[in-house]
């Protein structure tokens, strides 16, 4: 087994948010899931725009929000997903490139446009997510690029993208790929409803021994496991997967590999405005602080300081320079 | 004359600011004039786009961006320009119409795309703006709903549209409609270099009695009195037109009217982020205490607070509550 060249390659949804502060009445109103994320067609997405205020666009997708933090720490990083051949697929494509991340997906002609998501944000800084899929749901399995999967130490994927068909045709075949090489598959369960959806399958991978490293909020936890109880869910997860990693909001995370369970608390943050992106940049840091050999305690940490940076501003991509950031809070 | 239904209408550059923090390193690499505005072609777009870090998009254009001042205040306004019939022009118009004001104007079909102002921000918060205007200067004069104008109690002009001449064309056919129904017309410099192209225009236009309340910050009022010296610039400006309002960066804001001078400092600001749109809500908070029939003083005051709320975050359209500012401020 060569040494990879790649540290992170990540496939995941491509996808431009489109977010705006909202009042709490305007999610009841619109009929949302407060803190969900759901699934919709354009007519939906028009509906849902209309009613939306000002906003602004920032790059976004999982997957790619922590790529974008792992660059941004200094891993080598690449990024498999489908955007459509216009302006916001021009907009995904620039912050990615400009990230430092590697992206040779070929933009797809004709409908459907890029995929966005609109991001209603309340009062406490919850975001409650809906995603037109356009072009993200059409990624073909012969758009893998299976040499680069290869020469990549971690294969990340999102489960949101096990929703359409063609993706989780594609991210089976990448899965066979990383294996294949003896490379890590790192898995982000990303949502409640996807595991409701799609729980038997992550199961199946699971117990197949598919999946290295699996990232899952508390939520996402009690969904996969049926357990409601914080501990019962680790300890029907744990010797499941080489490398379990939770996090659970304001109180921190904990990770649990080779029987061993590490705790780290919840960096403090002066204000949460926006939660977008906050289990995608725990991921990040934890992800680097894994390719880059620390210790798990480590690992934890670091994904706590990108957490609390994504939370601190609108968008799911690093405003501050994380690096600094590390560095100050580990000196 | 009856009374009018709208306060201020505004004709503007149609535009969506994609906008990057950067070093100031690269504003020397590109060749970009520090602070200015520059107009580019698709060409030099995309060779500064490829230099630009990851970024955001927030619709932005100088008028459109006072008139989102305005509305956020209380003012009744509505918006006249030009975005093409593409993604970037649905968010102009959603934004701007999300921000309740109205928008009437057809999007134009085919090529070129929507406007976009590509904004490098230096650590100091200063903007470096190349703009590619796109359909924005395809304004045509027929585009000018003449009875709206005839009807609001301020026309907005900004200077940047005098320099593609479809829109200039409308905009003297809208100075004529606006004094031909005996209503106010305003008017920013928008920048020195659009006065080194246009100044004889301008002085024509104020030598005529054609504007009544003219915007300027310290550099344009130098370059188009052609006195460096800020109170020399003021005296030989002053008596020209019934109201003229100079801003000057950290040092305030100075108006003179009837023979007298007012001045009000700048509002204090824990960090200046981005000064992209100091001047546009400087002018939204001094025509909001106008048009509400505020003193001068007031207007001013009103001016600061909302420049000052601009500056200390990205993009040049309002995140703070605009109105609860001010009635804290003035409590």
């Amino acid at each position: 087994m060569s040494k990879p060249s790649t540290q992170v390659i990540a496939i995941g949804n491509a996808i431009v948010d489109v977010m705006a502060p909202c009042e709490d009445a305007l999610i009841e109103r619109l009929g949302l899931v407060r803190g969900g994320m759901t699934l919709i067609d354009a007519q939906r997405a028009h509906e849902l725009y209309d009613a939306m205020g000002p906003a602004r666009e920032i790059s976004g997708g999982s997957a790619a929000n922590t790529l974008a933090g792992l660059a941004a720490l200094g891993s080598t990083c690449a990024f498999i997903g489908q955007v459509a051949d216009d302006q916001l697929g021009e907009v995904f494509a620039h912050d990615i490139r400009a990230g430092g991340i590697s992206f040779a997906t070929p933009a797809r002609a004709g409908d459907p446009p890029t995929a966005r998501c609109l991001i209603f944000v309340t009062p406490d800084g919850q975001r409650t997510m809906s995603t037109f899929l356009g072009a993200s749901q059409f990624l073909p399995p012969a758009a893998l690029d299976e040499a680069a999967i290869a020469d990549a130490e971690v294969l990340y994927l999102e489960g949101y993208l096990w929703d359409p068909e063609e993706p989780r045709a594609a991210m089976r075949r990448a899965i066979a790929a990383a294996r294949g090489a003896g490379r890590k598959v790192a898995f982000t369960l990303s949502d409640a409803f996807v595991i409701d959806r799609h729980g038997d399958d992550f199961r199946a991978m699971i117990a197949a021994g598919e999946i290295d490293i699996l990232f899952a909020n508390h939520i996402e936890l009690a969904a996969l496991t049926g357990h409601d109880d914080f501990h019962a869910g680790i300890d029907a997860l744990k010797d499941k997967v080489p490398m379990l990693v939770v996090t659970r909001s304001e109180q921190g995370a904990v990770a649990a590999a080779q029987g061993a369970l590490h705790e780290v608390p919840a960096e403090p943050v002066a204000q949460v405005v926006d939660t977008t992106g906050a289990g995608d940049l725990f991921a990040a840091g934890f992800l680097h602080g894994h390719v880059s050999g620390y210790p798990v305690a480590e690992c934890l940490k670091l994904g706590a300081i990108c957490a609390a940076e994504i939370i601190s501003h609108y968008g799911a991509r690093p405003e501050a320079d994380l690096k600094a950031l590390v560095k100050a809070r580990f000196s």
